[in-house]
């Protein structure tokens, strides 16, 4: 049968989603950890390659296996083998030919960023920490130049090798939250570095560096030079993805 | 000059505030890292010996220092020699002969009960994870119980050698923030561990195992094996005090 699992995870301390030569990825730890309670040689397959230090509370990840333990009772075996800043959230059995980067999906990242004084230590991991005051109003109307479909290619890593740049922008939302600023996004899919490239820039209209409209002028020009920064990876967490039927 | 510090700290990995002769503590960094700037020997007096494991936002310490440098830049110079796990949020000049012990204060604290079915290990260090549910109406029924003064003799631990077990609580608030049951607790002083076994019993309050009237009685017994168990230091975060002029 084929098994979709719910994965979160604290990413700080691993080298993101896909496996690598050098250090240690979240799927291969999930790869022994199910092989080791399976009896089988596992492999998963991630709906969200996410970067080195980027968390997650709802990535998904399906693989195939022969085992007789009922699907939804997976979930909490495979949290006895796994380190405790990986937790498996939900286990089920889905159709044999279900594949998560296949299927036409909304996924929602968020983007935090601590907006105080002085940096607090119990959120050091989860956020980016920025002290200069940033105006959530100006965010906003850069924000929603974004909503939409768009050429992203001003938004994305020149490293990318994609066929198309083009992507849809279902919702877009700067609130603040106490001392934070969180930037909440959906789209059917994002380019990579995207999500940091575009908070990295809001964060510029936040701050009065740009003016909010600038931002239209931005995907305008198709080139990553205009954006701003890449914002860094421990503020973003991958929230949950949905699948369209 | 006498010097007045807020101090923030991730207490995850230090054996509490106050100096041990085994393990690290935030006292003994906090000297070192004064010492080291002032050239000069610092000793720090805390308002609140937070237990180890345990959290601040802004813990209070005093110290008497000859340095020229201006009291209010001690808190920017003093975090570069400090761990990113603790974080001086402000520093002041304050009368000679302050102490914030021997002041009238209201210390206020958080515990957050992180309650959802699986852990999220993004919050696995400063939230205490319990999956059942619980009932929040019934744990503010039970806290009002505790609020003004009373002999909090049953909710301290049976170690404590104080005095008098009378404190007073001016406030206690049991309240959901999203999949959090967060209790706030503003008190003119707490007793050791008192929060601590406070949060334990409210969450047998809120999980039917105790009737919320059943508070009272506790209360009466000044016994502590009538209380609930203490709960796990890393749910629990200093969030800051108030002198009473």
């Amino acid at each position: 049968m084929r098994v979709c699992l719910t994965v979160a995870y604290d990413g700080t301390n691993y080298h993101g989603w896909q496996i690598q030569p050098n250090g240690i990825t979240i799927e291969s730890v999930l790869n022994q950890a199910l092989s080791d309670l399976l009896g089988e040689t596992i492999v998963v397959t991630g709906a969200s390659r996410t970067d080195s230090g980027v968390h997650s509370l709802g990535n998904v990840a399906v693989f195939d296996t022969n085992t007789k333990i009922p699907a939804e009772k997976i979930s909490f075996a495979v949290n006895q083998r796994l380190p405790e800043d990986i937790v498996v959230q939900e286990s089920k059995e889905v159709a044999p030919d279900f594949h998560p980067r296949k299927r036409d999906s909304r996924k929602t990242y968020e983007y935090r960023i601590l907006n105080r004084k002085f940096q607090d230590p119990n959120r050091r991991c989860n956020t980016h920490f920025y002290h200069y005051d940033l105006d959530v109003e100006q965010m906003q109307t850069a924000a929603n130049h974004l909503i939409g479909e768009h050429d992203f290619k001003s938004f994305c890593s020149i490293h990318t090798n994609v066929d198309s740049t083009v992507r849809t922008i279902y919702s877009l939302d700067v609130k603040r939250r106490e001392d934070e600023v969180v930037i909440r996004i959906t789209g059917s899919g994002f380019l990579y570095n995207m999500v940091r490239i575009i908070a990295g820039t809001l964060i510029l209209a936040g701050n009065g560096t740009i003016a909010p409209d600038g931002v239209k002028d931005i995907l305008e020009k198709k080139d990553r030079s205009f954006a701003g920064p890449t914002a860094p990876a421990k503020g973003l967490t991958m929230i949950g993805i949905k699948f369209v039927i």
